[in-house]
């Protein structure tokens, strides 16, 4: 049971993933209570859950809220259809990793526990630099949600408006990581990789771990991922 | 299985409802072909999933999908939390009918069936006359969200925007019901009432029963709801 929370509460919607994690250590640098809202939506990379849970585990006061929402039901995408392959390296154009509207999906999730819990802050960590070109990831997808979002919900239409916090959305993926490890981050524990094989090891090779292994290389600092061997 | 749909083909988001039915009909009416998209989100009432595969039976070549998210997990409505009473008469402002961002997630979940199906055209019916005052019911959130999904989905971004069809969006419910019925709509099978008992009866006092029984009178057609006796 989440007690009722004060103006100083935030939710954020968190993954598992780098990014995710070090949108929640930044929330809660700037002293947010915390709800952190795990989406399982039975994608290809389930590891992100479990993920999920262990590095909620570390962090005291934060309430972990984990929804179900089966987009594999619909499909379409190669995280969310066993029968599209992941590709292993950069392609152009937006790739079949894309999920059909998924952050508009999730971040509808999100206001609707947000205005439950009267809670006004909603963080999702979204980056439109070192990224695989999802639309759903840009500055003015977000801004253009936060509008809609405060036109179709009572908390917005009623003078209570939403802020949609992007805090990593201009930061390369080697800022992204240098500031979460001063942040304290454990970065061992958190999940990129859209293949994991089935001892947890990344595939080194998809977009995801490409973008992560250059991101630690760029910051200088030691890249914690188990990798596969080739 | 869905066939590969084409450019005449539209989306309905059909809760087997008084308006959705029409709006459902009215689509037909313009010659799409039809995905009828229900949403089971742990509604109160539940009766409405029943009424829309028994509709739904009644059409021909109308595909049914019927995709499950369990919102009584956010709670936060009386439709949605077994705690909360509905109300038996019209009350003031948004009442606690009003459920958190629901048409924000259900209008995503079906730009992402949309988008996997390159099915352009959603219709939902949507109403901002005679209605509850849901803040997702009005025209400027239905054109800010199209704005949004356009920007936010693949298909949007690249060029080929997703359309929001809402004919009964500035219609009475006389008028709604006028229309149905010349369409051919046979409304005893629809479910409008919050409340209905264990027989089935509707309750004729819920702000659904009140819109819905008034618009049988000014229309000057036989309501074929059975309600519950006094």
């Amino acid at each position: 049971m989440i007690n009722v929370v004060d103006n100083r509460s935030a939710l954020v919607l968190f993954s598992g993933g780098l990014d995710s994690t070090t949108t929640l250590s930044y929330a809660l640098s700037k002293n947010y209570k915390i709800i952190a809202l795990t989406i399982n939506y039975k994608q290809r990379h389930c590891y992100e859950i479990e993920a999920s849970k262990k590095i909620i585990r570390k962090y005291h006061n934060v309430n972990h809220i984990i929804f179900d929402i089966d987009l594999s039901k619909i499909g379409g995408s190669a995280l969310t259809d066993s029968s599209i392959d992941v590709p292993n390296k950069n392609t152009t154009g937006i790739p079949v990793t894309y999920v059909p509207a998924r952050n508009t999906i999730f971040l509808s999730i999100a206001a609707s526990y947000a205005e439950k819990y009267m809670i006004r802050d909603i963080f999702i960590g979204v980056n439109a630099i070192d990224y695989s070109g999802y639309p759903d990831c840009r500055p003015e997808f977000i801004k253009s949600y936060e509008q809609t979002i405060n036109i179709g919900t009572k908390s917005g239409s009623e003078g209570s408006p939403f802020k949609i916090h992007t805090p990593l959305i201009n930061l390369t993926k080697s800022e992204i990581i240098t500031l979460g490890t001063t942040l304290g981050v454990d970065y061992k524990d958190t999940v990129s990789c859209y293949s994991l094989n089935e001892k947890g090891e990344a595939c080194g090779e998809c977009d995801s771990c490409t973008f992560r292994r250059q991101g630690f290389a760029d910051a200088g600092i030691d890249d914690p991922t188990v990798y596969k061997k080739k």
